[in-house]
């Protein structure tokens, strides 16, 4: 990733206090006083500080995107997304995505590729997703779920999934942003 | 939007209660208590409420895009993003589209088209973020910020602005989501 690859000219405010407001099992929210001397200014921002995420788009060996369909707490609907989830503990990106794509689909590969990371929301949320490509991707288990988590599976040639994206029946931000990333490395699909 | 349009299997949980936890000035801290009876589960989960949101992908008479630097207190980081803000009371995301070029950067436009819809995190974040296209933006005013906004602006042709975000320079999740509509929509940059 390079974020900082920008010969940006603003300058960085500090932080003069921070203080976990809430906490809660997947995120914390912070208030952070924050002061920008050049220019006189001092607020106060809120902050949801969760681990990094990942996502993949995993294909299968006869071209199939995996696709999986949950329920959403979040927008109360049900949604289609590609799989994904949080970094467990210390076990890094590439860890975590190989692990939430087995216990969610019960599918792996051997052919991994990053495909970019982003900033999960640069305004209010602290932590960034990491975004996969896995290609030739085989069943080898059944699902291994978390508790809550209820999963069904889907799987579609890769034109018809961006079809789903196009059409907004895949909305997620993340996930269509992981599509922006596969479409412009179409090398990738090759 | 056709987010509902397909055939989902999945059973919808209920909300037994939901309790404001906490109130920032841009969200609210919701905690809901949910079941589903039908597999005996119920559980808290912790939701971020916050009006929608809207972004826009603006072109000028001369196919630059116009881009936005700026501190974003969640990464603590300068970004470069497209211009974005919340739509404010009833006005709805065109309007508030058009009001947030005109105050980020003084362009406007009379070109107008929806990329999509996307929700801006449909596991912990309530709202949808509405995407648009402005073709044809020419310069009208001066920037109108908001109280601790500051706001450098830069334009790039959409080759370079793509290649921006393919390099993770551009790395903001709903920003990256507009390009993959953008990008599904080939037609529009005709």
């Amino acid at each position: 990733m390079n974020k900082n690859n920008f010969n940006y000219t603003s300058q960085y405010w500090s932080v003069v206090q921070q203080d976990t407001e809430y906490q809660t099992p997947i995120f914390r929210l912070l208030k952070r006083k924050s002061r920008l001397p050049e220019e006189n200014l001092e607020g106060d921002f809120y902050i949801i500080d969760a681990p990094d995420w990942i996502n993949i788009i995993a294909i299968t060996e006869d071209q199939q995107v995996i696709l999986v369909e949950q329920f959403r707490h979040g927008i109360q609907e049900v949604t289609l997304e590609i799989p994904g989830g949080a970094i467990d503990g210390d076990e890094g990106p590439l860890i975590a995505a190989k692990r939430e794509l087995l216990e969610e689909t019960g599918y792996a590969s051997e052919d991994w590729i990053k495909l970019g990371e982003v900033s999960s929301n640069a305004a209010i949320l602290s932590n960034y997703t990491h975004l996969y490509l896995a290609r030739n991707c085989r069943l080898q288990q059944e699902q291994n779920l978390d508790e809550h988590e209820l999963i069904e599976l889907h799987s579609y040639p890769v034109d018809k999934f961006l079809t789903l994206v196009r059409e907004g029946v895949i909305h997620h931000s993340i996930v269509v942003a992981a599509v922006a990333h596969l479409l412009l490395n179409p090398e990738l699909m090759e």
